[in-house]
């Protein structure tokens, strides 16, 4: 069973999984660059002790889980490298895992590096957000290398087991391609919407229920997706396209007023919507 | 007080009036064009009698309420027209307003019709997704046109107030160019995305919260949203327009790179969600 961890950076996703290990009885050591947050946490008894700036404290960690943004995660991968050598597991939770992969490669941690991004969240971030339960029944989504220790994979597995996730295993690559669909496309479309109502002088108030649930994902942090899409630029290019097609489509039917076609079009989407995954 | 209403279809929209209005001892008058919901309607007591199929009983209303698809609308105004002599208001609910109104017109009902569009619902539809309670707190939009008596506004403000809704009154044009881009957008933009994913292998179970969230509406009723495209086609069509431009604009920011460009699109977007309406 697993016993100790460290958790750089305690927001959203760092936090909640620190509240998680440390309910179930796992010593979670923490760190994060905001000095009130980290107070927090060993306030609340969520961490059992604070990382030192330079990390040290985190030798003792039987995993190490990098939960910073994106861009971030290169650089305190470099910084941690040193102080992990006693690690079994080295992982993190973000959206996109090609370039973080190859970084634990070059740092010469790939044998233990296992790419983790645990599919849920919200649209706040921060400490205050984070919370108990967060990945409770989500999937998780993680990424072993070809060099990848079977240790590191089966802690890997473990550790989200524990808070409550479905781990699925696959590759980086395949990761990357996927999630430009399911995750980075409707964040970007979100944002769209947002720019378009803005123009056009409409504020979220002025939504209904449906406009609401549409944009809902815009205010989600934007240095944070900044990252995202410069790491998957080219599977966001080509999700982006295919939105532009469709929507283009959509508009060539609605404004020649080809009834068969603009009914088509809301009933492919409602069976689309109607249908259960055949796979996970 | 108002005491009589008749509904004409007791889908999600209707069916939730009348069981609003019921509740607040409203004698209502039921028509469903399918037996068994107006079987239901009966049953539960939510309707005290049923229209025959020729509206016959619709006399003694003192409101008549179209709650039928917006394309349905002018037949069953058509149909409804020389029973109504004695309605003080006869009003519907659908999403796009100049045509029912030219259509109420034309039919000498102008004096005494207001359409409505109350803005709230649900991506489920029918008699069994009819809900108390779906108004409270909603808007609903009045639009009277230049001949309508004061005494059939007043009565639709009473009848939207006594079920929980907030009136505000437009025109009926006005509202149709505002709700291309409110609701009508948003639609359209869920079901495209849809139509993205699922040429990309992608299921709804395969989705997180976040891409949940933006395509939840392409669920929403396929003959209904149909109707809604055709009658307001021209604003729908500006409305795509700018959300595919804001998209083409996006895509050329991540595929170029430009991390600037890029950091200002999910930040402005961020910036627009953030904002409270300084008007309704």
């Amino acid at each position: 069973m697993i016993d100790s961890v460290a958790v750089i950076g305690l927001g959203l996703m760092g936090g909640s999984l620190a509240r998680d290990l440390a309910a179930r009885g796992v010593r979670v050591f923490g760190f994060d660059r905001d000095p009130h947050s980290l107070q927090l946490a060993l306030t609340e008894n969520v961490i059992a002790s604070a990382l030192a700036d330079d990390f040290s404290g985190i030798e003792k960690a039987q995993a190490v889980v990098l939960a910073v943004p994106v861009k971030a995660a290169h650089r305190v991968l470099e910084k941690c490298a040193p102080r992990v050598e006693q690690a079994t597991l080295i992982t993190d939770v973000g959206s996109v895992k090609r370039e973080i992969q190859s970084t634990a490669a070059k740092l010469g941690l790939g044998d233990r590096f296992v790419g983790a991004h645990p599919f849920t969240g919200d649209h706040r971030a921060g400490w205050s957000a984070s919370q108990i339960g967060l990945y409770q029944d989500a999937r998780v989504f993680l990424c072993p290398s070809e060099g990848t220790r079977p240790d590191a994979l089966a802690l890997a597995e473990e550790l989200w087991r524990a808070v409550g996730a479905a781990p699925v295993v696959t590759s980086a690559g395949e990761h990357d391609q996927r999630i430009a669909w399911t995750s980075h496309l409707p964040q970007v479309t979100a944002t769209a919407v947002a720019h378009a109502l803005e123009k056009h002088g409409i504020l979220p108030d002025d939504l209904g229920p449906g406009g609401r649930s549409v944009t809902r994902l815009a205010g989600s942090d934007a240095e944070m997706w900044t990252d995202i899409a410069m790491e998957n630029s080219a599977a966001i290019d080509t999700a982006i396209a295919e939105i532009e097609k469709q929507l283009s489509s959509a508009r060539a039917a609605i404004r020649s007023g080809d009834a068969s076609a603009v009914r088509a079009f809301f009933s492919d989407g409602a069976g689309w919507a109607a249908r259960a995954a055949v796979t996970v």
